[in-house]
């Protein structure tokens, strides 16, 4: 997230994600594969475990199963080209998907296997309301493949992070982690599948606690109050 | 370590870090600080549930507590003057060290809170024979006071690792890890104390492991077998 959307508030010690609300959170996801992620807030939603509804989806790939699941699900899918780029989203093309997000009256973007990284202009449009999930216990192993880092490393516990994305790669404050061994006879696939499972704890874990308005940063702190109070 | 001890052996892919043995396992424990890992090591010997005994306690500060927790356990303990470096073990001293734990028929060197950085000599004269406890879940923290790192950092699962020590800081192939949860309340105090009793099962969970034989390096993986075999 550029600076000058951190200061304002960083000023004051403490952040608040999101003021706690009656209505449905709206949510938009960004997503570049088969979108099992995104599956597990619908689902979630679902059951009535979080107060939110996916009001659209957004891919990179024109095929990607992502698309459909939002479909069979009734949410709006649709493909924005992002050219010129192949792993970052700047521009118009990155102002498209701004437009888009807002058109759906998007509160927060959830990055789901989205494959591109973005930048300042997304950030500042929805500042501290773009998350992202990864596949590994930040800071280790950022980047790709975080799993199969791990499996090489020769690490015993992975996990997986939910955070909010900032400026950087992988390195925005931390909502919520949860850590799965790694077996001696795991591969990169049987890692990755074990770590899914969490995954889709974690994401509507993540969302619950901040469409109740009861998260809070302070620097690089994600810390949970109680109850939600009056946003700023 | 040296690259010359590894290459031998992880030629062939597999690494017999230590062979079972019916007798128990000779430690010799470093430590510079209060002995508390040192400690776990001995209570988990008197329990019947680790193979082993502490052969040797040596120390680079002369009023270190843990010497006096050896010696309250019968344990030889002295302090070695590590001069003339203040953050390493080399030279003259290094083999002050090294011949001391060869006198006490030394077959595994422990680290526990040993606030120096052992080199090659060391190493070579116990070739996958040293380990170190690192109170972070490795990669993730290196370095000083991981526990504090962690919780600057945002981290919401902290731990501790047991590692083989190679030529690196902190990097050498893990034996085992165990993970600690942040709590959105903790102090460095608080979260060292909790990674502490994970600390206290931890190294002796690895160094049973090791006792028993059940360990191979594989790469930079470690892993463990049902049974031990005979030995290199």
């Amino acid at each position: 997230m550029s600076d000058m959307v951190i200061e304002g508030d960083a000023a004051r010690g403490e952040i608040v994600p999101f003021p706690g609300q009656e209505t449905p959170l709206n949510i938009g996801v960004l997503g570049s594969g088969s979108g099992t992620n995104m599956q597990s807030i619908i689902d979630a939603i679902a059951r009535g475990e979080l107060n939110a509804r996916v009001s659209c989806c957004v891919s990179d790939k024109p095929g990607a199963r992502i698309l459909d699941r939002a479909r069979a699900a009734g949410i709006p899918a649709d493909y924005i080209d992002p050219a010129p780029w192949k792993t970052k989203l700047e521009g118009p093309a990155e102002q498209a998907y701004i437009d888009h997000l807002r058109r759906h009256g998007v509160q927060v973007v959830v990055l789901a296997g989205f494959m591109r990284i973005v930048k300042p202009a997304l950030l500042a449009a929805f500042p501290w309301r773009v998350l992202n999930i990864h596949p590994a216990l930040l800071p280790a192993f950022p980047g790709v493949a975080g799993w199969t880092q791990a499996l090489e490393y020769g690490a015993k516990i992975a996990g997986v992070t939910v955070h909010f994305v900032d400026s950087g790669t992988d390195t925005g404050p931390i909502i919520v982690q949860r850590a799965v061994p790694v077996l001696d006879d795991d591969t990169p696939e049987s890692l990755h599948a074990r770590i899914q499972v969490e995954e889709h704890k974690a994401y509507p874990e993540a969302l619950r606690l901040l469409a109740a308005g009861r998260l809070r940063i302070r620097g690089r702190r994600v810390l949970r109050v109680d109850s939600p109070e009056p946003g700023v």
